[in-house]
């Protein structure tokens, strides 16, 4: 069964998730690959910041919908982490309070979480980065949260402006995050590597002074639309 | 006498302060604990982010009311700085400006400053890195300032959203800014340190793979409050 | 010829440059010195931040004019580098999508480019800071680009808030960005190198303690204004 | 079939729809009750502002996904509107552009159309005010679109942070947009006017000076929580 | 007793207010005149638009520490109001939900209560309009609220960056919010009218086209700071 | 002789200013027409918003420079004001200060000025409407200024991201704000006006029901870029 994006009081249990082997091949490639690999879709909002530099992962999405200012739903959601997942937090309505910091990473970590994307607030990042545990956020807050109204778990949740899906793949790196749907993983996945072999092809030949202009053979088309060199 | 926040014209000498064991002590333990273990208050807003990473003081206010880009009150207020001491300025009306660079750094750490908490702009922030000099502060800017209007030295300012009095204390890492009411500093300290013991207890707990759920004994309410496991 | 600011569908191709010698000089002193040997002028919003911290450089600016998620005059513009230009882009309308990442940056490294200052977004941040290809951007954001329409290449743009002519000068480091004059660069050069050793005098003076209100003699107008101490 | 938000370069002709009579309902209603009656889920980002004060209004969401600045989707929805229905515009990336205007708003009224809601600009706010035909955006633009890049028209879309589906039930009015499932918009709408029959009895005893302390009996649980009369 | 700002679970039953006669007077010289007697202090952040133009009051604050998402204070706090009061509510972390509608507002008018100022959301406001209750708040939304967590009544808070005292003034209008502090009321006023005489007088030298440059003596000072005319 | 944006001290005194006939023309048609009839440039940024509905005014546009919460300027520009002439402020760093009110619009007025476009804040807006004096600005703030730094009149200015030069002609509406440069201001009124009798013809078509697929011809080359219908 199906829920909607906005609906309390849920856990799923069993969420289809995309095998680890396509997961990890997604990782590799970064966001901005992946990106244009499926089209040009599936980004989350630019705010959306990493904690430090450098990490780069990938991760079947386990959804958490959650009130403002509340992080009962984190718990709930630890219990259905499975190796490989990242916890994907949307919120009921917007906060920028500390909803995660370094005791529910260490929690999180135990269950073989890769890392967290949250549109709302981390804390404890000085210990997070020493963790090596990755979080991509709306904003670094402190405000602690409290334990008293019902969110879910792994029902599609909006996060920083991008639907989710349980089960998706979320890539994420220092340019930013991408959800891949999970029944277009594999083939995303064949078509982003494609585009990288294209790149290193180009790379070389623009590393020697080759223009974009020749490359493409933009030229032609330039003049068409009359842009004219004085 | 004690001032009204928003009085200008006004420099108030002698200011009581927190001794440098307790300081010292919630500077230990950081913004998000000393946060929680004060009962979830005296946060600044999360806009006001640290120049680089891994900084973590604490100090006595001493708190700068200020005109918009114009510093002059900063030359004012270092001649109070005691050792410990950290500068807080607000301003009358919101700016961006470079109110404080490495010379005024220079000044205000000879006279045993130890950060800057500024509802405003920072620059030369690479010398400040390289001299170990912490800024949190809502912008990164150069925009020069000026040395015309009055503002204040020691009158509670509201930085951030939150009201500063002069000899309150500041905890400050890279999860944001606290402010501790001076006559509550020992008895946050003391209950920030349970807090600390009581984590480690939980971390290990957490990291052997125990949840939340069972630790917190949460699994009861959730179900009071109708949570569902599908 | 001189064109508006906004006028496309033009490349002009032969632009006036400062010499190496002075925009070298230039980027020895960083944007906040420059920016006030200049008179406090030039600066760009300080929403421009760069993709990593220490890089300090000058350039000419090579000026483009881009609509909203469209990087196609990127690839005209490279044509037209010189060595020690930088690329400054500013937009029809303001889009944070990623115009820029590492094929560009390879691209444009080759044709002896410095950095880019863009007032959109920017992608493959990994890499540019690998290559050390600066950029200063308003946005990190993975959002693929077009090339449908046309903008210019070296026509005045308004960037970040700050009108940049096609062989200004662009200074930027850690602090943010600013703009000198072609026709000023040489005389603000030597402005700038003039403070710079009036601010070491300075400096030292600071560092054994002396106060910026003697240093200044502040004290007099300050009570003029009718500052108290209480 | 259903398509994943973010499909481009696919028209859905044929979508259900509520009926009219539910739909009107809701619209009496008003956003803030609709909202509250569907457990206080489907309300988009409070940035979205009507053009004008007044207005209140519901319809079958006939969804568009756009680039940014580029509004040819809209010619291709309005083929599509049936009478009651409500266009509905989310971006692939955000642009405050003028997507509509007092021409488009004329084509759509003449098929039916009750209003816009965009995640966007929308210009002509005068003649539109004039038309009656009300609009919530995210900006008010003038900045001319173009028409040269696919989005699709009846995919899901995320607008403002809440996701819309086509057919569902938009009721917008000055407090702003809320969402309504088309499966559950007759629940919805029986529950709300079971809310509105409840407020107007409570309104009766406010006016009359009874507090909502006793009417709400809050008294006992604010003393168990631990409230201090000082 | 004095309580801090942040200090939450108290209810502060009797406080000290200034006469109707002294708020009424502030009420009709405006937020500007009033900002501007007092020396350029108290006024809230420009963030805070009313819900409709043409309002002006004033009233003594009866301030409202609340949660995010929490109204249950504003229950609390209509008990405590004596005609001529405005409500003012600061929150523990930003939000922008809807705390407050028509319900409350009927309340609180019959309780006498001449308006609300609230860093935070409003909803209802087509009929808060209707009904001539003026608000002043960061946002217009629907988002529910909930009943769950204690703040404080007649505590000090810090509202859109000012801090409001119980009992202080608070003077709004379409230009914004400013607060007067209780003790100054009586001399704010007498000042304020003095500055409004003095307007008028200079309105009608304005009117007939006399200069503020020679109204005010500016030239010489101009030429002093070196003003070319060209 | 031509000045740089970013100039201070100087007033430049005999401008060149368009015809009044051309520039009530350009009145008449409104922002957007005369946008999209000069190429779709020279729009101000979209957070520029008129104080009141319902205004529509041209103007040449008399520029002021001024520091951040300093509106000494204003008054040297009123000076300089002729019959139909715009004043047009840009500050050299951001603020939402109140720079403008009712007696500067009286003072104006007097002087034939027709309207103020300012990158700030202005007050009094309850007068200024009942005066029907129209501003768009950024903000609408309190904040008294002072007069203490010399900024320029009639220098080109960046306001709201755009640069506008002494004469050039600003249209301004409910859509917001157009700048058209002063030696295209004839053409471009010629343009809009063809543009105009154009849309006329067109709302016609659309108002029976003529769908803009038809009436462009656009629905071949949607078919060529692949758009499906199903």
């Amino acid at each position: 069964m199906t829920y909607q994006p906005g609906t309390t009081g849920v856990v799923v249990q069993n969420i289809e998730r995309v095998s680890l082997e396509i997961v990890d091949g997604l990782a590799e490639l970064g966001c901005a690959t992946v990106h244009e690999a499926q089209g040009r879709k599936g980004l989350l909002a630019s705010y959306m910041r990493p904690i430090y530099a450098g990490a780069r992962v990938a991760g079947n999405a386990l959804t958490i919908l959650a009130p403002p200012m509340d992080n009962w739903m984190i718990h709930v959601a630890i219990e259905q982490l499975k190796a490989g997942d990242i916890l994907v937090l949307g919120t009921t309505s917007p906060s920028d309070a500390g909803y995660f910091g370094d005791l529910l990473a260490t929690s999180a970590q135990a269950h073989g979480c890769r890392g967290l994307v949250i549109d709302g607030g981390v804390r404890d990042v000085a210990d997070l980065t020493q963790m090596s545990f990755p979080v991509w956020s709306k904003a670094v807050g402190s405000q602690g949260t409290i334990k008293e109204t019902l969110g879910s778990v792994n029902v599609p949740v909006v996060c920083a402006g991008e639907l989710v899906n349980p089960g998706d793949v979320i890539v994420a790196d220092d340019d930013g995050v991408v959800c891949v749907r999970r029944e277009e993983a594999a083939e995303v996945l064949e078509k982003a590597r494609a585009r990288v072999a294209n790149e290193e092809a180009k790379r070389a030949r623009f590393a020697k002074g080759e223009l974009g202009l020749d490359i493409y053979k933009m030229r032609e088309r330039l003049a068409e639309k009359g842009l004219k060199y004085v």
